[in-house]
């Protein structure tokens, strides 16, 4: 399909072609994730069984849907601008992986674009049924946050109405995820071959699904969250979605988007103080034949 | 097995043993895939627990059947015929990966017959076991939607007689497919090596069972639900296999034919317009040492 | 470790040194597989609850466990025997992959012994959970399908004294089986690399568990049903287990031994004649860039 | 970011890095692994319900959590100690792997201090979860084996005072572990390539919780299980922590420390028995074209 002869368009080697492949990787990234929440929530039959909505089996669902949301947002967009398709990683990229500054404010917009008009695609296609599961509970979106979750995120009841807790469990989610990516994309280390990094990357966000994914939703990326959460606003949930303001909170929209801005910096930050330093400081890699920590190991 | 110096054969190096490797994997594609159905639906004890059938963790067993059933079909078909397995594919390569035009209608043909055929064995192993549910139900086959399930799909209730909504569902479904079949394949992009496209594609898959399964079925592929439709028309279930006739809606077969159909399309249009126009205008691949985004960034 | 002067022994070289390895990858399959059935059914708390004994949730932590166990006895043996533990697979590569026939009857003998000791393991380590399992329910072993179930298989209600449908249905899964190994091992075709053949031939497992797994509890090799069958029948569990007598049902054991045996054998010789017939008749392999089906399509 | 010219540093080419890695990877392997407990237990909604803490679904939550949590220890770690994340593992590579003796206590330590202060950052954003849940069940820290659950383990109420029970099933436990890994990182077997090792050992431990996880909590690794119970006994657990007491059973921390380091060194000891003994005698490696067991197996 490439003529080698062509001459380079503006578009394609440009930034512009990597705001397009951010655009949409994380458009792929909320179609398949928040659809998760969609079909957990709102889509089996007998998920209007309030206590089952987030049980342990419609977790799995979820922390599977949103693992492979990642490992194909990040699989369709890699070969062109890195597949960053969270803020986060953008942040953490500039501080700690040369990532051009100038690039950074380009790609969160096309990540948020990106992720706002993917909301608006799972809205469109799960409208009948969000409709339908509020009649039954006897709400309107507007009292839903329910059916708002299907979009965006918010804190579980016991944190009260403390920002700390969910602030933190989003910082040190999104610290595990970046220094894990650092890890996965580390040719020094032991990084998966192949092309099998994105499917690794994707199964951290499974990972932390179901270890840091029930106390605030897991948003651990900004982008995730506050396009969802901006197209849930325009759509009729007004204020749970925006300022995200419920019961026992309110204004809680600026934590997934502090918290993973600090945590992912922080993730690349400690990656590169325990491990990376080590690497650097080897001046050349492993003899042939020489695994560190054990002659058999191979891992 | 093969000797160099044997001259080619019509058989083995024409579009006849291509069509015999699309009927295997198709056939291999719905004994998995409706044979998961079957074991949630019909096959567990306590199964015929109307609410539970397809509860969230019967829902996994499903998802990841399919899945997995994707997987296998293209490992079984794919070093010979390139493992379409679905219509859908076939024409979205014909549209815009040079497919021949020439081989469409026997690729669909030969995919068509292995799902039906398929349907056939799956029946032949479940009779015993969608008897005693339907028994239990007090039902005849002509009167179970349940059991008519584990062939093929119908809409869900919410949409109650709109066509609309499951259309729409199986065009996302099937975009997002070929979409990332697309980029699962591209070696200019960052398509998995060692083989390990098959497995990908396949938890393509799964990722739309668990995403956009429960709106309509998830066919998006139109010989895996004409095929066993066809069966379950020919050996009892009547008007609700053809054309599709339930209490809210009549006549659904069209929908996952026709969706996918433009699903796929679509879903090739927009990576060559997003990805594949910006992977095109690079006149070469990236300088070695040299990845887009982030320098340290290998995935 | 091997010091290449050292002269061949013929323990290594040998018949000796691949029974060693098929002797220690049965056992392996069983003490994961066999193991994932003891925690679903008598381990986890509440397990007794006789309704949830084999739910969609459990059945999934039986169809992975397995899967895995089939993926780590494969990857033990792999490099030594081949890792075939199963005798079906055993007879059918002996009869379309050129096994040596005088290899044959040991390579079995050396699969059932593993799956017999290996049951003893898994019998040790459970015996508490089983007894407490069946005081509960006020029986004893010799009464007990259900903690039989951990060991061996047997036929669902639903066939009633039907012998055709458990032996249907171990035809097909074993003839699925073999076929995906033929598919998963020929690099003709398009199998994985980077020695991950044994992950997905385990996954072949899990497929076969989640599509065809509770009509007759997938035995799909008859080690690993013959083996365990004898260790429990050896400590308590009596005309269940030999020669596998129910309420609904006589002298069931046989049918987990032969129907994998036809079943093996009908897969491989289903993969050569859709499969391995076209690509033994491609007299060379494809050109560089010519990809079957598709000129795009690298899966 | 490394300069071929910049001199070794004592850190980075000795055994201070290793140790700064081995910190970090068992960091990771605590926070994704206890986190998930903790998901399981204290966070999803519903989870107060007893008797479905550890239900079936809520195991996979734990299996795949505890997996991945190792798959993500060992990519981290992998390239700078070898990640044995495990002092069980430590042990049985200085026993049979050759992994220099005088390294071993200070790998144990760093793995110890690593599990230890993970746990406090589990505890610290899991602490309101877990008041909440102790709240509901109306007990304190100290009588609450529930939330205990989430640092370190204990054993099946089945096993009585019975301490041979726990201790077999981890000695079996380790032992399979152990020869596992035994099995991925030997490059004569079948190891995996294309560094996708961590992914199958981190799958081993999925595979273990599977089939040997809920006899006694699969610690089958001794810092994982002292660290965290260490942190729990400063925080509130009092003797449930340490020595671990329980109505039915006192003092049980010893086990997962004895346990896996027996369990250990014997999965080593077998693997080589069985398979390394074979391997090694084997002069060459097979010849190109020729596969074990079968001419046609490439697994």
């Amino acid at each position: 399909m490439a003529t080698r002869e062509r001459s380079r368009s503006k578009f394609g080697s440009g930034l512009g072609g990597e705001l397009s492949a951010e655009f949409l990787g994380t458009f792929v990234l909320i179609l398949l994730g928040c659809g998760s929440v969609a079909v957990a929530l709102a889509g089996l039959p007998g998920s209007g069984r309030q206590e089952d909505a987030f049980g342990p089996a419609n977790w799995l669902i979820i922390a599977f849907g949103w693992g492979f949301a990642v490992v194909f947002g990040v699989y369709i967009a890699g070969g062109v601008s890195g597949a960053h398709i969270n803020p986060a990683v953008t942040l953490a990229f500039a501080v700690r992986r040369s990532f051009p500054w100038r690039k950074v404010v380009p790609y969160i917009v096309a990540q948020v674009v990106g992720a706002f008009l993917a909301a608006g695609v799972v809205f469109s296609c799960y409208r009948w049924a969000i409709d339908a599961f509020n009649a039954k509970a006897g709400v309107g979106r507007a009292e839903s946050l329910d059916t708002f979750s299907i979009f965006a995120t918010f804190p579980a009841k016991y944190f009260g109405s403390s920002w700390l807790g969910p602030l933190l469990d989003q910082v040190v989610g999104t610290a595990i995820l970046v220094a894990l990516i650092c890890a996965l994309i580390d040719v020094r280390n032991s990084a998966p071959a192949s092309n099998l990094g994105p499917f690794l990357i994707g199964m951290v966000v499974t990972a932390i699904g179901l270890s840091f994914g029930v106390s605030a939703g897991y948003a651990i990326n900004p982008a995730r969250d506050f396009g969802p959460r901006l197209w849930a606003y325009l759509t009729g949930w007004g204020e749970i979605a925006l300022p995200g303001t419920y019961q026992w909170f309110s204004a809680y929209f600026w934590i997934p988007i502090v918290g993973p801005f600090i945590g992912g910096v922080l993730g690349a930050l400690i990656y590169d103080a325990f491990i990376g330093k080590v690497l650097a400081a080897r001046d050349t890699a492993p003899e042939p034949g020489r695994v560190p920590g054990t002659e058999a190991d191979g891992s």
